[in-house]
């Protein structure tokens, strides 16, 4: 019973009888999350506790996934201890019921098994307003700048529910978020006929495989330093998987690079996804993508690189994309369409599923690399 | 032996002493083709037999396939009687070797495994010189305007041969003009991770159920009268195949419309690829397409019909796409891809090879519909 | 003064006490319009009188375009009898100011200067959330489908309103509807250095002449068999305007064909945009339209027209775009763009400025072909 | 009299007797170029002097546009002490007449006036079959690694020449080469209707106002350090000019950059091309650009720059175009449109027609920033 309305029974809570929740909560600025059993339960515009204003909708969670977002929350580094509010609901990944809506919700009923796009928006703003609230100018993300999804109830705008499909199982459902991050990068560059090169095959690099491969790439060449994710790489469909690591250090060094414009006519790849952040990688990238391909960038560089514009992107007259989030509703609708083919591979990927209590584990499996992707069950054991 | 060179032992031919080959031949305004033992082998702008112009290539034919324009040229139809000139060498398809190159060739040298795009352009016009030459408004068409591949050897530009990857076999490359007007239907309409409706699975709709398949669709239906054919079209990816006759024929009626929308949330395939030419195929076709989706016409309808472009184009806000051959050369190289990686399924597609000898039997099994796409081999015994 | 809340000097109203005001209704199944002067004021989703529901807002209107449709109603013809209302507030382009909003929305404040899109969805479906609710499967009109703005208040949802930048004067944001037709046309077929033919120069037709070229279009042709709207074509911009009509009819017959291909290397038009209907502008359009050419229509044939596809579409390579209504929101930040950059000219277009009780005169003047666009004045002299 | 076939009365030459003609020529590995009063005539692939190959033409050089390329060859910099070897005739920008054409030439024939694309390619490689030979992997530029076109007479392969529309003047035909820089950047960006944000007003910055203005671009910004550049960019269109550097230089500093921001709704400019090379300007114009905005770069910074990719890429979801040369021939095709129309303003871009003679004067205006655009007139006066 994951609301704890208080009972007659338990005279703590006689004052306030407020409902409350379990929540994996930043309790304080440092490594860590608290699991919390008594949180209140999510107040509506309304101002009451579980009641959702005019355009809001009450959602029961049922499974969360665990982002690289929750790990440097968890791990507290410079950029989380620079955006995190202290004392915010974690988590922004899930599938879920809704269980009640407000009285001006005209998609959306109680009962309808959904996902939710974690970027909210006024939907005011140019791009909100034209097929790209993904890049809305005045984003709130769930779990990062407002109460998130770790929790037994999160209260969020109809207009960023997404009902799910029937044939779509709960434990895809609830990494919609970051397959849509894969799924936006391989649909921006366009991937149909055409050879791909990954670079970084971390969570969202080995969901790209899998989505690469079903949305028609001819062939997808990965690299990554991780021997372990290069093997999966390969068997989630990539034709080849290097490690760019020095030949000294037990990599494949640049030779790599001749290998793919070998099978390519001399030309080199035509899209490249750089999924790393790594400077390296996005130089090796580039040099190993033809002239006049595309290539979308996901990663994030740790601080601004030194970039060869000239030869990478002037000289090549390459098409560049900056990837960020996944399009609303373009991207989803596009999940919908590859989940229910049967052509995605996810289950790979999902390493492991734990009962919410476990989460500690969880990151510490992200940590260590045994796992990959981790899905939280709040209706699992609590021990 | 194929080029009969008249030795000096052969009084017979001292008077002309003229190279001759083997050539299927429209010898008479009237249905058949001839094989003709003797045709005096190709001249190139030089005058001369076998000897190519600046710009020519002489290409030895191994392989040719035979095409629906074939069946119309054997058959002598009205369009074929008004277009075709009569002791033309016909065909234009295939996979053969580069024997001599011209003067002024640079791309292709003796010895090149190859096939060729058929339709002949100055490269002189707005559509040749911006990657369109496929709707050159000079095209000339290699087996219907002038001779065709039908034959021993075959002289042609050098600018319309295609050297060939070495990992495409003799057979898919033979076949590689029609399987280039799928592969352009599909790549224009655009059908990665999106439901594709194909009506008419005839040779070149059944290549498109594959091509769509490799290039990332993630349903496809398809729909056509002849029961084998949708069979092929399922075992080839369909996930629904229907037959539009009506319930009172045995067919499926319009209820397979109704069938893709519920499949579809309601609002109907994404893509329709219309390769039928059937003017009812036509208006199933754009009611099962969903609103703002795209078609993408190859189909030729026998005679101007009636559209209903209210309802069918400007109120459903559709993308009409025009099809006419194969981009030159953005096809060929999708192409490329596609059979290189090993995802295209053409051997239940190119149902029989015959020796060159046995071309009628090959119109034959055209016209039973017992044979799909027929490759004629060159090589092969000339009994 | 608008709204005629009852007096105390009013007996009749004293019963309700019921604000009303102004409208033009279909009163009857018949021709004509009524001004009804006290038609009562809109009710909110609340049910209560000029009070919006959470997501509403009450627009005060002050300018109001005539638009084709309204004709249409006017004169109550076979379209108008079955898809009217009757009893409906009519009018659908406009300008005013918001009034008051409701509980929920965010955007919009009272005191807003705006127009509004009049296609109205619940934003549910696929079109609706991928930047491209203008084609929603659940659209319905205002003042087609329920009531319009032509009355001193409407009540729409915030989702629908365009904030109007202050250097847009109220005469041209009182028509945006029919130029966001004009422009969604002219954008979507991409006019940019391109020659360009507009077959039909009504009131949209003449928009999509100067809209094309303040969009870049190198050069504009336009036909239509109105000599008056030809010249003013040509004022526009058009370089040549020609009368399709038979020679023996003082037209130019299909002479002008060839002069639009002397004009363009003997390919024709770039980009052709149907805004006429006429299926011979249609057959002349696509025929004065070059090899591989965009195809934009507009205009809707009154009934469906024998087409031929297979010279116009399949052997052409044309692409051919369905437009319906304008892109929600992209075509108005694209007018907004047009508007406030001083590239249009719409002064010689907009004939008319009439008080709204002289109503009929406005549906004279568009009916003797004297006025192009109309607009109402509701705040003007009433008599 | 261009060609100076050696007389009687010049013993030197009777030997040889070979043509000889005058040429613009890097003579030294040092600054300056000498003009060859007798250099030998280009020999065709014939090895004959002014004797074309079979798919070669000889050109009469009439015109000839001095481009900053020139100018680094001039000053003898790290680029060209790098790249040019000595001895060639240098320049590529020009207006002539076919004088000769090869045995296989179909396109083009003697009289002709034309200019023609600088990029030489064998049309073998990927992008030279896909309509982008403009950056093909075997380019030879005119001028820079073959001899050009500061000469009486040039050979180049016909599929390289440019017939001339007869309603461009020679003045603007000879600079149709960085004109075609121009167009290629502004039509791959796409300006039609949207805002426009030029970094860097040199020869081509200028030449991208007029092309943007005459694309349709709705409000055209302007950035460079040179006042009198600001005021011909203001001249010719732009809304605004700023100079970037800082206000204690007499600079705008980053002001400039809200000054678009309020004009365009807070967002930023739709578009943004950067044709300085200049590191700062780089990072300038990515602030000033809209999330979601494309950036087209021409500009070439002297080494590889910091850039700030995730900001100004990944998290503002950019679309980055990479501009080398311009499109064969879509580009060109846009510069005959642009150019007919009457809608470019090239007179205050071209400062001076010189004869070649006065070449050093040439390069000496384009130093002192006197002149932006030179011509040197092949048939001027020779002192």
């Amino acid at each position: 019973m994951p609301v704890a309305v208080s009972s007659p029974a338990a005279p703590a809570a006689r004052t306030t009888n407020a409902p409350t929740m379990r929540a994996l909560v930043k309790a304080s600025p440092a490594p860590g999350l608290d699991l919390i059993p008594d949180r209140p339960a999510p107040l509506g515009s309304t101002g009451r506790p579980l009641e959702p204003g005019p355009t809001e909708v009450l959602i029961r969670v049922h499974k969360a996934g665990v982002c690289g977002t929750d790990r440097h929350i968890y791990e507290w580094d410079d950029w989380a201890a620079s955006r995190i509010p202290v004392g915010i609901v974690t988590g922004h990944e899930f599938v879920g019921i809704v269980e009640k809506v407000g009285s001006a919700c005209t998609r959306v009923t109680p009962g309808t098994r959904c996902s939710a796009e974690g970027h909210i928006t006024a939907w005011a703003d140019y791009n909100s307003r034209t097929g790209n609230a993904h890049i809305a100018s005045d984003t709130k993300i769930l779990g990062v700048d407002r109460d998130g999804i770790f929790a037994d109830y999160a209260m969020i705008p109809e207009s960023n529910v997404w009902p799910l499909d029937p044939r779509i199982p709960d434990r895809f459902a609830a990494v919609m978020d970051p397959l849509g991050n894969a799924v936006h990068t391989v649909m921006a560059a366009g991937v149909s006929a055409r050879t791909v090169l990954i670079t970084g095959v971390g969570i969202i690099g080995l969901m790209a495989v899998t989505v690469a491969r079903a949305a028609g790439a001819s062939r997808i060449y990965a690299t990554d330093t991780n021997p372990a994710r290069l093997a999966l790489a390969r068997k989630l469909g990539a034709a080849a998987a290097f490690n760019p690591l020095p030949e000294s250090k037990g990599g494949d060094g640049d030779r790599w690079i001749d290998a793919i414009k070998r099978e390519t006519r001399g030309d080199g790849a035509d899209v490249l996804l750089e999924m790393s952040g790594s400077p390296i990688a996005l130089d090796q990238g580039f040099r190993a993508l033809r002239m006049g391909g595309t290539a979308a960038l996901l990663g994030i560089p740790s601080r601004a690189p030194t970039f060869d514009l000239t030869n990478h992107v002037v000289f090549k007259g390459a098409t560049v994309l900056g990837i960020n989030g996944r399009r609303m509703w373009e991207t989803w609708y596009q999940m919908e369409n590859l989940l229910t083919s049967g052509r995605l591979e996810l289950d790979d990927i999902i390493t492991h599923e734990l009962p919410l209590a476990q989460y500690r584990r969880a990151f510490e499996l992200m940590q260590s690399g045994e796992g990959i992707k981790i899905v939280l069950d709040l209706n699992g054991p609590t021990k």
